[in-house]
C-alpha cells in the first residue's frame, strides 16, 4: 500500500470507530437494575478493539452506495457479538486468558460468573439493537431487511457459525490437522462473523442487488481467511505488548496454526494471495469501493 | 381446579409440548460441523422439561383468536432461551448444579467449555427460529410482526430482563432482601421471559389490539410472580426426585426466597392471590382464554 492510501485508509478507519464507539456509547447508557452488569458490560466492549467488522460492516455500505450511518446498527450489533465471543473465550473453561486488549479480562477485572452473564447480555444486545423500535431511529431500514439481518446474524453467531467453529477449534486441540479441516474450522470460527459483517453493510441499502452480494460474499470470504492466517503469523512473529495479549499463547496450547501446518513462508504467500482474491472480487464496483480494496491489504500487512 | 378442567388443561398441555418438541427437534436436526456441539445442544434442549413458557404462548396466541401453529416459533424460540439460561445457570461459576430434570447438567454430562458454547449457539438459534426464512414457512407472519418478536425477546432475554435479574440474584447472596427487591430480581430473572412468551403468543396474530396485549401484559405479570412465589415454595416442600433437581438448593445457597422473606402461609397466600388476579386480568376475553386462566389455576397447584 502507497503512503497516500494509508492515510485515506486512516481517515476512513477512525470515522467508522467513531461512530460505532457512539453507537455502542448509547446502547450501553441503557436503564439496566443490575449496576454490576452493567459496568462489566461497558468494560467488555467500550475498552478499545479494532473494530475491524464494524470497519468492513460501513465499508461495504458505502461500496453499494449506501451511506454510513444506514450501517449504524448493523455495525454496532456484529462488534456486541464479537465482544461477547471474546469475553466466553477468555474464562478459564475456555481459552482462559488473563489479558485482552491490554487489559485484564472481564472474569478477571470481575468474576467468573459476571463475565458468563456479560457474554449472553451482549448477544441479546446485539439483536435487541438490529430489531429496534424505527420511531427512534433516524435511518429507517424496511423490516424485511432489517428481518433478514437478523436472520443472517443469528445463522452467523451460533452454532451453524461462529460458536459451531469454537466447538471445532476445541475439539482439535492436540490433533493434527490438515489444511481442509483447518480451513473449515477458522471460516465458521472467524470467517463467519467477517463474512457476516460485510453482507449487513450490503443488507443496509435497500437496492443492493443479488449479484452485488455475491461479490461482497466473495470478497468477505478471501478477506476473512486472510485476516485468519495473519492473526496466525503475528501469534509467532509479534510481542505480547503489541498484540494485547501473551505472544504465542494460541500456539502454545497445542492448538494447529497456519504456520504450524504450512510453515511462515508458505502462510504469508497463503494470506497476501487471498488479500489479492478478496480485491479481485470487487472489480465491478465504482471506487465507493475503496475502502474495501485499501482494507484487504491493509489486513495481511498490519502488525496487530 | 375440579376434574374436568384438569383434564382438559392436560389434554391443552400434551398437544403444546407434542408441537413445541416437534419445533425443537427440526431445529435442533441442523447440518453442525461439530458432532459434539449439536449433541449437547439436543441433550439441552431435547431431555423434557415442562415447557410452561411454549405452553404459555399457544394459550395466547388461542386466547386472541390465532391458530397453535401460528405460535410454533415463537414458543420454540422462547424455550432456546429458557433452556440457555440453564445450561449457563448451572455452571460451577454460577450455580454450580449437577442435577437439571433429573439428569446430569450439561457441563457434567460434556465439559464446561461445552456448555458455555451450548448457551451460546441456543441464545442464537432462537433468534434465528424467530427471523427464519418465511419461504419455508406454512404461517407466514408479516415481517414487522416478527421483527417486533425478536426486540420483545431479546429485550426480555437479556440485560434489561432475565440477564439482568440473574446479575441481581448474584448480587444479593448473603444479603436480606426485602419484598420490593425480591420482586424487583424476579419480576426480570423469571417474570420478563413468562411475560415475554405470553406477549408473543399475543404477536403472533396480527389482529391483537393494544388493549388484549395490555390485559395479557397484566396476566402475564401476575403468573410470572407467582410461578416464582410456588418455586420457592417447592424448594422448601417438595422432595428431590419430584423436583429433579436438589431439594432446598436454593434456600441452601444464603439467597433470598419468599419463603424466607414471608414464611410459608404468607407466600402460599401471596400466590394464589397472584393466580387470582392473573385470571381477573382476562375477563373481556372469551371461552378462547380458558387454556390460560386454567394454566393460572395449575401454576400454584403444581408439586413440581
Amino acid at each position: 500500500m502507497n503512503t497516500s492510501n494509508l492515510l485515506q485508509l486512516d481517515e476512513f478507519l477512525q470515522q467508522c470507530r467513531q461512530r460505532v464507539n457512539q453507537r455502542l456509547a448509547v446502547a450501553l447508557d441503557a436503564e439496566i437494575a443490575s449496576a454490576t452488569l452493567l459496568e462489566a458490560m461497558r468494560y467488555a466492549c467500550l475498552g478499545g478493539g479494532k473494530r475491524i467488522r464494524p470497519v468492513l460492516a460501513y465499508g461495504s455500505a458505502l461500496a453499494v452506495g449506501g451511506e454510513l450511518a444506514a450501517a449504524d446498527n448493523a455495525a454496532a450489533a456484529i462488534e456486541l457479538i464479537h465482544s461477547y465471543s471474546l469475553v466466553h473465550d477468555d474464562l478459564p473453561a475456555m481459552d482462559d486468558d488473563d489479558l485482552r486488549r491490554g487489559k485484564p479480562t472481564v472474569h478477571k477485572a470481575f468474576d467468573e460468573a459476571t463475565a458468563i452473564l456479560v457474554g449472553d447480555a451482549l448477544q441479546s444486545l446485539a439483536f435487541q439493537i438490529l430489531s429496534a423500535d424505527p420511531v427512534a431511529q433516524e435511518n429507517v431500514l424496511e423490516a424485511r431487511n432489517r428481518l433478514a439481518m437478523v436472520q443472517l446474524l443469528s445463522q452467523s453467531a451460533g452454532a451453524t457459525g461462529m460458536v459451531g467453529g469454537q466447538s471445532l477449534d476445541f475439539e482439535a486441540v492436540g490433533l493434527e490437522l490438515n489444511i481442509q479441516q483447518l480451513e473449515q474450522m477458522h471460516s465458521l470460527k472467524t470467517g463467519a462473523l467477517i463474512r457476516c459483517a460485510v453482507l449487513l453493510g450490503g443488507l443496509s441499502c435497500e437496492s443492493t442487488s443479488d449479484s452485488q452480494m455475491a461479490a461482497l460474499a466473495a470478497y468477505a470470504d478471501n478477506i476473512g481467511l486472510a485476516f485468519q492466517v495473519q492473526d496466525d503469523i503475528l501469534d509467532v512473529t509479534s510481542d505480547t505488548s503489541q498484540l494485547g495479549k501473551p505472544q504465542g499463547s494460541d500456539s502454545d496450547k497445542n492448538k494447529p496454526t497456519y504456520v504450524s501446518v504450512l510453515g511462515l513462508d508458505e502462510a504469508t504467500a497463503l494470506a497476501n494471495s487471498l488479500s489479492d482474491k478478496a480485491i479481485a472480487a470487487l472489480q465491478e464496483f465504482p471506487a465507493s469501493a475503496n475502502p474495501l480494496r485499501e482494507l484487504a491489504a491493509f489486513v495481511v500487512s498490519r502488525l496487530h
